[in-house]
């Protein structure tokens, strides 16, 4: 099947285009998930094929081929996902978008740039330094990440508390459906603000991970670039009362961009192995709140009312970072965290809760924490309720998953929902989770889920064996 | 076969609740839509039974009974629909939702309320007059607009510039399935900001116009109030000068509550019907600029940009009213131009451009105007890009639909698609656009909108005949 494939897809793409050397192959079944947290995430299947289609029609032919030969086709961006989304799980397909990366279209007019499925958060932000009124304000961190995937994947990030995650920056989508056919969501131009005029299709491509329609563009959101920023770092004696500090300056409706949580010891070890300083080093863990502004007084306003209700639940001081050299500092050694601890983690896990109740959450874990008698470590979005506990490697051999993983896993998972919170706030599904999908939601809720995927690709070529639970497929 | 389901829904229901009487039953298959444009909306079907469930639960009984009976079931919320969405076309049930009315509760430390489906929007007004902190942005008119219509048909109106159209401002929903069966969407807690579980099925409810799901309960999300506000009246020579001047200053950053265009000679007889003055009389038309801030300072600086760029574009003054009286008087002016208007008004268009293109669209409708010879009065939620224009009775019998008025429309639909435009920016499909739906998407989209109806309704009992085109049944 493979070989018949192989000429069939050189005679549509070119043959430079079509890759079978396992290696490659293999590299590009990979995604971040697999050097990150490498024993429990899933290899990539053998037996794919590697296409890399030139164009949207490209695309589309790749597709109608696929649905002619019932082959899985498996869309694949930046691979810096942490969901196991683009792993392929059995023969088929790997859809490489990257040669769709040459459209990247700036319109001031309208406040919108159209990119091409490849194109990265890095060309993004370089493109935008031409423009310096605009400004694109989501940061999910890794900027090899590809815009086509970041829509899939409907990304988060660090910089979503102001302006919302990647659904709320989307204006328009191209995509292509399994059936081979190129079609048009929300608005392509970008630049009309109200349609009511039937279903709300784009929504429900935005973060389908590849499961209904491969992106090839996508229309993006920009905002007037803020004038003034600063960044306070704002230690506090005890994690929950820093949990406890965010809902409260938040309901006053004071908005930072970015409301961070990192623990003591481990930021100061990532500061340390950076070589650089960190302001605060008392107590336990710390606030760093990245803000934005019109002018230097609204910056001003925001710290103190900030810094006000943060004393109020017992911060200890408040530090402020003004020059844009002090504040890629302090975002450099917070964006260090995750590599620098990379090696001794097993699992990052992405629940979110109500922010209300963060110091909840942040109770439980730390009971879940003792319990099993091994630390978690934790980042957290903290605005967002997003937190991210790090699961360790303990014990001698760190070649095997401890046997204790999986359950310390589930309990995770029970007290999240037990708060109303979700197992995935911000990297999606995957393969990764997707027996916790049934955990969350009810067998109705899954099932009218399937319905749709299967309406819109009946032949199930599409990102097959993700998202959905295999226990009630 | 009504006659057989009166007593099988009477014994559900009680019979109190299921109402045979015509007169009632017609009153109940109309919308405002049926007396505001009286003779281009359709009449509503006879041989209907009308039903009132009172609760989430009775309306899952009364949507399973349907479905064993293929029953078709036609929801109805405040009534206040201008695109005969909720007029049955064919004899069925009328689910009337106005007794799942007593639900509203505000979450002031998540900044959100939960609403059973048939609270009104005055009810939600009145309700957060006890909470002063907290603001409900969007006002798309009628206050007797039930929350569940509104979300069912992602309601607009004038206060979106700003915080968005009601798709922004649902967190969660409750909905019954065609199937009788009762789903969460989003997150009915409405306190969780991220979630990347699944497919969002939340925003594929939304707008869905009754014909996906039977809605019950949403959860909304409340703003900090705005403690500031004024309003500007600024008056243009001419009316394509005061649209050219909207995409300035919101693309400068300074973004207003609201933007409404208004005709010269339409706001000054209303104003006179209803004995109040309007401040400007010069030139062709107005713009009415809403402002919003936490600080009288801010709404100065607002304000002033705002003057200075339409200034540049050649505005003749600048209005403003402090007041909450003042503003409150404008305000009603401007909401009474319809109600002064309506009864010479045959059908009003509810067409979004976008807004880089409002000053085109103005020039088309002009033309479009000196073509038939007919005036077309308009209003417009200008930084929406969203035109309202009025086809007007004209000639000798009111009782007459004129000749030109198909030819006509359609030539505003062209206009409006080639500027890139939709049919419908907030009034929905319903019955009275669904065959503009095929002018603006093509055949493949519609298919697509069509399987995931069959998905989640086989039976098509939900709300039929609205929103797809007959002729590609």
């Amino acid at each position: 099947m493979v070989l018949k494939s192989e000429s069939d897809l050189a005679d549509l793409l070119g043959e430079r285009w079509v890759v079978n050397k396992p290696e490659v192959v293999k590299k590009y079944g990979e995604e971040h998930v697999n050097t990150c947290y490498e024993l429990v995430a899933p290899e990539p299947a053998e037996d794919c094929l590697l296409v890399k289609p030139g164009s949207a029609r490209e695309v589309a032919e790749v597709l109608e081929y696929a649905g002619e030969n019932s082959l899985p086709v498996f869309p694949r961006g930046g691979g810096t996902g942490l969901a196991a989304n683009a792993v392929p799980d059995r023969p088929g397909l790997i859809l490489a978008l990257e040669r769709l990366n040459d459209k990247i279209e700036v319109d001031e007019t309208n406040l919108t740039v159209t990119c091409g499925a490849a194109v990265t958060l890095g060309d993004l932000l370089a493109e935008l330094e031409d423009h310096e009124s605009l400004y694109f304000p989501l940061h999910p961190g890794d900027e090899g990440a590809q815009i086509g995937g970041m829509a899939a994947s409907n990304a988060g990030g660090v910089r979503a508390v102001k302006d919302g995650i990647m659904r709320d920056q989307i204006r328009g989508l191209k995509a292509v459906l399994p059936t081979g056919e190129l079609a048009t969501f929300g608005n392509p131009d970008g630049t009309l603000i109200k349609n009511n005029a039937g279903y709300d299709l784009m929504n429900l491509m935005i973060g389908s991970q590849g499961t209904l329609s491969v992106i090839v563009e996508v229309t993006l959101e920009l905002k007037p670039r803020p004038q003034q920023s600063a960044t306070l770092v704002i230690p506090f004696d005890e994690k929950e009362e820093a949990f406890a500090a965010v809902p409260d300056f938040l309901q006053e409706g004071h908005i930072p961009m970015a409301v961070e949580y990192v623990d003591r010891g481990q930021i100061m070890a990532t500061a340390d192995d950076l070589g650089k300083s960190w302001p605060a080093d008392e107590g336990e863990g710390d606030l760093m709140i990245m803000l934005t502004g019109a002018a230097e007084e609204d910056i001003y306003e925001l710290a103190a009312a900030i810094e006000g209700i943060c004393r109020e639940r017992g911060a200890l001081n408040c530090y402020i970072a003004e020059t844009a050299r002090e504040q890629r500092d302090l975002l450099e050694v917070r964006s260090h965290i995750l590599p620098a601890v990379e090696e001794d983690v097993l699992d990052g896990i992405d629940i979110t809760v109500p922010r209300s109740r963060l110091a909840e959450a942040m109770r439980g874990i730390e009971n879940i924490s003792s319990e099993y008698g091994v630390d978690i470590p934790m980042l957290a979005h903290a605005a967002d309720g997003n937190l991210h506990p790090f699961l360790m490697h303990e014990g001698d051999d760190p070649e095997k998953i401890p046997d204790y993983y999986e359950d310390l896993k589930h309990d995770l998972y029970d007290l999240t929902l037990e708060l109303g919170g979700t197992v995935t706030g911000e990297h999606g599904v995957g393969s990764m989770r997707k027996e916790e999908l049934a955990r969350q939601y009810s067998e109705r809720e899954i099932e009218l889920m399937r319905r749709i995927k299967r309406a819109i690709d009946p032949q199930g070529i599409l990102n097959p064996g993700k998202i959905f639970p295999d226990r009630v497929c």
